[in-house]
């Protein structure tokens, strides 16, 4: 259980989040990363209210970031490539095999997660809106153009470049998992086949469990369950 | 002059793009940080129908690729990151302070990049349309919440991490660019200097002038000058 109190490697974590951001929030791809690599950690639980000073640490105040030693990291792509230098579990050592993983990791991050995650907000958040309603056709066809470049890719291989897994899969199937309001991966079946084979990994189902034991504890009165 | 015609490096570029992507497209990235770093590079130009077997070097169909040996990769923060691997002048050894740079590098594509994209689409790409008209001051919000934050961070720096120039300037003032239409980067005077201190250096002149001479070059018959 790589989650312990006295750990060297800190990462930040909301206390509790909404129904419809648990699960998705950014630390899971940390705290998945590090079930991977089997590094022990603790997690700094923060409101929704940031300290000012927390600024300092994540100029864009969000979560998470990562404290290991001398390394003060944010960004979740930038933590994730971080801990996979750490283990090859994660990021493999060779050039090319390397910089294929870290090139998948920026096209999550950057070619597909602003399409899926513009759907998702226009859903969840800006629903009612006169212009989200104008606005989600297109929306959606730009998320599906994506998903379809990507399903293009993937074909029959399991993981994005082939028999390994790395980051580039991990940051890839935590980014898809922003669109499980819909039906929209799973009209791709390599692509709902690539995200439930990442769901399935031991490592990731701690994290998960992890991340919403977090949100069941320190649920506020009066919201549902 | 890095532009050589034999040279080992390769990048992808487009033949022509209409003006108000002229001098933003991403090859833009690369090419400076080729430039920053010494390194001799090749493009290979595309027009805006690419070939269907493109989709196997690039699966979103986007410039730049990078081809160099072995290496095969996409997505210009992986590239510029890989370059920056080649050259101290862009990324440094040290573990903390190679890690701040890649982490600049992850929140320029991913903290700042969708904000102030979608204000440019919706200004350039979607003008006219009426969810574009109703969500552009939501949009225009956002996108000065970004710029406040990072304008905060930055203070009196003259790079974000201080005094050394890394590929986190590099991808964020590319990022920064997108904005040239409007005022918003010189509301945030110490935004607008850092923007232009990247600009006055002679790698990132030397890169524009290649960009767009090529454009200049191929400009289709009866599209103004």
């Amino acid at each position: 259980m790589p989650l312990k109190t006295d750990a060297a490697i800190e990462i930040t974590a909301f206390r509790w989040v909404p129904e419809f951001a648990q699960g998705v929030v950014r630390d899971l791809r940390a705290r998945w990363a590090l079930e991977e690599a089997g590094l022990d950690y603790r997690v700094r639980l923060l409101g929704q209210q940031r300290p000012p000073e927390y600024l300092q640490e994540q100029p864009f105040d969000q979560v998470p970031i990562l404290n290991d030693g001398d390394v003060h990291l944010f960004e979740s792509g930038a933590i994730v490539q971080y801990l996979g230098e750490k283990s090859e579990a994660l990021l493999p050592h060779e050039p090319q095999a390397k910089y294929r993983a870290i090139g998948w990791t920026y096209a999550a991050l950057n070619s597909v997660e602003p399409a899926l995650l513009n759907l998702l907000l226009i859903d969840v958040f800006f629903t009612g809106q006169e212009w989200a309603k104008l606005r989600r056709p297109g929306a959606e066809d730009f998320a599906k153009l994506k998903l379809k470049r990507l399903s293009d890719w993937l074909g029959d291989k399991p993981w994005l470049e082939g028999d390994r897994f790395t980051i580039g899969d991990l940051m890839m199937i935590t980014t898809l998992r922003f669109l499980r309001h819909t039906d929209l991966v799973a009209q791709f079946p390599n692509l709902d086949a690539f995200v439930k084979r990442g769901e399935a990994r031991p490592a990731f189902q701690r994290a998960l469990e992890d991340q919403l034991a977090t949100f069941r504890e320190h649920e506020p009165e009066g919201v549902a369950a």
